[in-house]
């Protein structure tokens, strides 16, 4: 089994956890590194719950800040191990997992060790399962049996935003419409009826949509709706009698996702429609003194977050909640994913000095 | 292996040949069976071509007519072998092949035994592999190595026409429409452009098309182009960068191919067409006189044939070509295809008294 040393630099950490192969379902010898590495920590309590581990100080400090970070990657395609590499002359390490979420996750794990006196009381953890459904998630497992542990005035998530707190973020909401009719051989299509042809209004209607961008909380939130797939047809030679289109819509966190499964059944008015997953947004919760305390310790500028991540976990269970990690979001997934060792060291630092902060 | 009795009648000869599955490029059974009962007749001469056999009769008559079939069927799905079935008090032999297009093959192989001395010569032509891409095809194959083989004045084609005659028939051409975007994820879609949003002009256009009926010599053709299949997307938070809208056009055989071709891309202007299959029609040749001696000898009134057949490629070649043959079109392929008894006997009587017409 793999040792992990919690007292290298996090760009050390980085490639270390980067070079033990988590995909999720995979988890379970990353998992046993870090058990084992903070069970050896004793200013921290530690309980596990299958592939996920939370360790908490214990120091009867006024406030409790939650300090969260996934640590399994979509599957490795030729970029494990990590390699350093140089982009105009700035050190990067290169590898799956990098930008989502090792870094961001071995700068927790440092400071996880380091910290043995925060200013505030933290919970860390460290879960499995964020890269597929939700129902695996060990956060959802974590939820049902011990939401206990959620407990915290801030929530700060690891995911990867440029070293930038990105506050809250959209939801997600998922429909199929479908619009039905009637087969028949297409050299006698007068005696069928072509679903394909009933969903031009779906697809002319998503076509002049105008997404909205709402402020909320201070932060500008963009909106999108659109057709993420489409399928229909049954032969060549055939009137198709079902069409299907898969819409996404990306909400405001000012919507609650009724509110948004409202708004797409009314773009969408006389079409059958199916929602077929649901995530609501999180507001960004800025408004928060210990978040402005945040922003401005790391000294960032707050922005919007438009992907969906966990906070939205957080700010469900009224706990305020923000992105802040190194990695820039858009190399997530990427078979040339990178992180900028600088912005390591920056969340690194941010982090630190808030924690620290006397 | 089986032998063929071609004194039955043709009902009985329809079900000995529908029991001996022929699903295409497994047609070996069938073909052996049928080739060596017409060897055993003297006043045919055999040629053997794969699985397609050509018998004729050489009695130096002044007209020749080709009177074709084909032996294969679409897969078997629990409907071999045949059963007798009564609906509404009236017989009928139930099973794959019954209506495409056996019933029509054993009408023929029948009357091929039994006229020695038709008043014109015959060109019997059974083949295989029509259910499948015409590269396959026995008539492509035959064309190729023996065109000579489909001289004639009349072609006659047993495919189903509820024992009607059928002139002629549509072309056929498909077409893909291809939009192209750029991929974003969809939590930042104002990123990249989506495709599937891209072909909404399209199902417009065709849900607007208003499809035309064309007289030619005498029979109307409707015509009709449709989306047969649409698909596009490449995730569930991915802005798709492709979509495919396959359309197929069906059109009156005054139109060429080339002409077809052209009126799809004047209804797709602006988009991207590929061509990828085109079949001409045949005009319905009605007008010849051999082919109006033969209407009125079986009694029929000739319609218009819709679907695309093998007509088209004697016409191709010049032979004015009509389909006549028993079964109800709509159920060729159906898994309660069943054809009438009563369809079988009357299109056997149809050909034989033309046949014999001194």
């Amino acid at each position: 089994m793999p040792t992990l040393d919690l007292t290298l630099s996090a760009a050390d950490l980085t490639r270390a956890i980067c070079d033990i192969p988590s995909v999720s379902d995979d988890e379970r010898v990353l998992a046993d590194a870090i058990d084992e590495a903070v069970r050896a920590l004793a200013h921290l309590e530690v309980h596990r719950d299958g592939d996920t581990i939370v360790a908490r100080t214990q120091l009867g400090r006024a406030q409790r800040v939650v300090i969260a970070g996934h640590i399994d990657t979509v599957p490795v395609n030729g970029n494990v191990p990590t390699r350093d590499v140089e982009i105009d002359g700035e050190p990067f390490i290169w590898g799956r997992g990098t930008v989502d979420m090792k870094g961001g996750t071995a700068v927790q794990l440092r400071l996880a060790a380091e910290l043995a006196d925060p200013v505030v009381d933290i919970t860390w953890i460290w879960y499995d399962h964020e890269e597929v459904e939700a129902s695996k998630s060990g956060l959802t497992r974590l939820a049902a049996t011990r939401p206990d542990l959620f407990a915290g005035d801030l929530a700060i998530l690891g995911e990867p935003s440029n070293g930038e707190v990105e506050g809250g973020c959209n939801g997600t909401l998922r429909v199929v419409a479908r619009t039905r009719g009637r087969r028949s051989h297409s050299a006698r299509a007068w005696m069928g009826e072509n679903a394909i042809h009933a969903a031009a209004p779906i697809l002319a209607r998503l076509a002049a949509y105008e997404p909205r961008e709402i402020v909320v909380d201070g932060l500008a939130y963009r909106e999108g709706l659109n057709a993420v797939r489409i399928s229909g047809g049954v032969a060549g030679n055939v009137i198709p009698d079902l069409c299907e289109v898969e819409v996404n819509f990306r909400f405001a966190p000012s919507r609650s996702g009724e509110q948004a499964v409202a708004h797409v059944r009314e773009v969408l008015e006389g079409f059958d429609v199916e929602v077929t997953d649901l995530a609501e947004g999180a507001r960004p919760g800025l408004d928060a003194p210990i978040a402005q305390d945040f922003v401005r310790a790391v000294g960032a500028t707050p922005r919007p977050k438009y992907g969906w991540t966990d906070v939205a976990r957080f700010s469900a269970l009224g706990v305020p909640a923000v992105n802040y990690g190194p990695g820039d979001p858009s190399l997530a997934h990427h078979d040339e994913e990178r992180v900028s060792v600088a912005q390591i060291e920056d969340v690194e630092r941010g982090l630190r000095a808030w924690l620290t902060a006397g």
